[in-house]
């Protein structure tokens, strides 16, 4: 078996050669940022999951590696055109797309990445092309609703945990699930196994996201990427915030909406009102419990996969790395 | 046979139905836009050209439906995206889609359909799914380049007749051209046919850009659809401008030049200017030799597929519609 490390090198290796490839590809002006996309890095968790997946039923990952490099080429165009959407200027520490090229080339080579992830996806063996396209679809469709929720909710004021739960299990969730499940399928595993892949990718990327929205408030801020406070200060609907205007009363409630309605504030001041409230509510550790919920589902569907148990460890590192998000 | 305006009917049967579904669809914000853009209407004319293409091969169009309905998913998304990079407010006398809701909405919308086109697509039967996969995939990227390499040509000085072809050749024609031999894979034809339509359909469908290049010049305002010189106006560069660059003398060459250079012009002043300079050099007559050329070409491949003469009178017919535009 690879470990996650190995995996990382490996795609990172074939994600490299094709940059290159596509650095010398005309036109410049699509296929350079798609280039520049790509090379803005990360930890290619995506990749990494349909190569590990593979490995759990194959000595060999390289009937994978198209599908690998899909869904690499596919979530780096939702953050392309996302960053478009937010008007985010920067990703990883580095001018976005759009800002580096202009909007309308960011728009085209999105398009271009796209279709691209079908293209190396259809680079897979013929025996199983036609499972993983569907998969592939169906998620990348998902993917866009997700995106789309997350948007209408910033207009709404009656978002519910359960709406929120859809929209995260849409937006971050199939993703990782497919990424698995992808691996499977090219390495021709039972279905009942890719399935309980799927479904535990599912749980853990829910409980990822959950992680991400109390980070943004509970983290450490050596450790922690980007500002503490980010979600409080851009009104962005998470797991805490309406979780707390789930069990407050309604005076907190009012002083929560009063902080979400304006748009004029003392950033610094709303974080920590805002935080201060959350503390009140014990929001940390009713969240804390919700993504023990998911994260303790996905081991339990881990369990179940017919594999014996020590082939399990990296997968099961790979939830580790992801929920502890040590970046 | 069925008739063009048969195929015309059937098709647009079916695009209803699929419209209603997805007015019912969540998220209304990303499938509303999506059945907007699709209600716009048009002529259907790739959809028709998948349709009529397996009805040479085959009494049945069924097994073409879901490519008809990916194609014309497909050249809708093309026509929403390009409408944000062109900020063009309306397309065919309704508020284009970014307009009628926000730019957001429509980037998101559109890549909800170019993956929904591979969805479509993925109904068809399975025997012929992956040929038609791979081609669908490939004309898509194809017309992603044509797209980039048109705006590329906004900014240079530098583009040659042949540079112009090419682009023209990737932004219009691979798809029309894609469109025929995706009707023909459905209809199992032999690959031999199915390879002649698709070069039948790629000198169809450059003939049908350089036309569209002289009406916009040289219509009869009436029939046109569109404003007389809107390519002057805005700068394009088309075969006609082209052309007139490459035959006339340095002092006629600036005079264009300067035309183009400058962004403050009186429009009617310019667009007689550029008129009267291409009717001194006779760029309609060979404007129309060269559409000719392709046409001719498109008509001799016709004549070499390996079918009765009399079948391929709706396809000839088709040939004709596209090329007299009399809508």
């Amino acid at each position: 078996m690879y470990t996650i490390e190995e995996l990382q090198l490996l795609i990172s290796a074939e994600i490299e050669k094709e940059i290159t490839l596509l650095e010398q590809t005309n036109p410049k002006n699509l296929y350079g940022p798609v280039a520049y996309a790509l090379s803005m890095g990360g930890k290619r968790i995506r990749p990494v999951m349909v190569l590990l997946s593979c490995n759990l039923f194959s000595k060999t990952v390289d009937a994978a590696i198209p599908a690998a490099i899909s869904t690499e080429v596919f979530h780096n165009f939702t953050l392309l055109h996302d960053d478009i959407m937010d008007q985010a200027e920067m990703r990883r520490n580095s001018p976005s797309v759009y800002k580096k090229y202009t909007e309308n080339i960011a728009i085209l080579s999105g398009d271009a990445m796209s279709i691209m992830a079908y293209n190396y996806l259809l680079k897979s063996n013929q025996e199983v092309l036609e499972p993983m396209i569907r998969l592939f679809s169906q998620t990348a469709l998902e993917v866009c609703e997700g995106q789309q929720f997350d948007m209408d909710f910033e207009d709404r004021k009656d978002v519910t945990i359960q709406e929120y739960l859809n929209m995260i299990r849409l937006k971050t969730a199939v993703l990782l699930a497919g990424c698995l499940k992808l691996g499977a399928i090219a390495a021709n595993a039972p279905g009942q196994s890719a399935d309980l892949l799927y479904a535990f990718g599912l749980n853990l990327g829910i409980a990822f996201q959950l992680q991400d929205d109390l980070l943004d408030v509970f983290a450490d801020q050596d450790k922690f990427g980007k500002k503490i406070g980010g979600d409080i200060v851009s009104n962005k609907k998470t797991f805490l915030l309406l979780k707390a205007l789930e069990i407050s009363d309604d005076i907190t409630r009012e002083t929560i909406q009063n902080w979400y309605s304006g748009k004029d504030f003392d950033e610094p001041e709303k974080i920590k009102a805002i935080t201060n409230i959350y503390k009140k509510l014990n929001i940390k550790e009713i969240t804390e419990a919700g993504i023990n919920e998911f994260y303790q589902s996905a081991l339990h569907i881990c369990n179940e996969i017919n594999l014996p148990p020590d082939s399990k460890k990296e997968l099961l590192r790979l939830a580790d790395m992801i929920m502890i998000r040590d970046r």
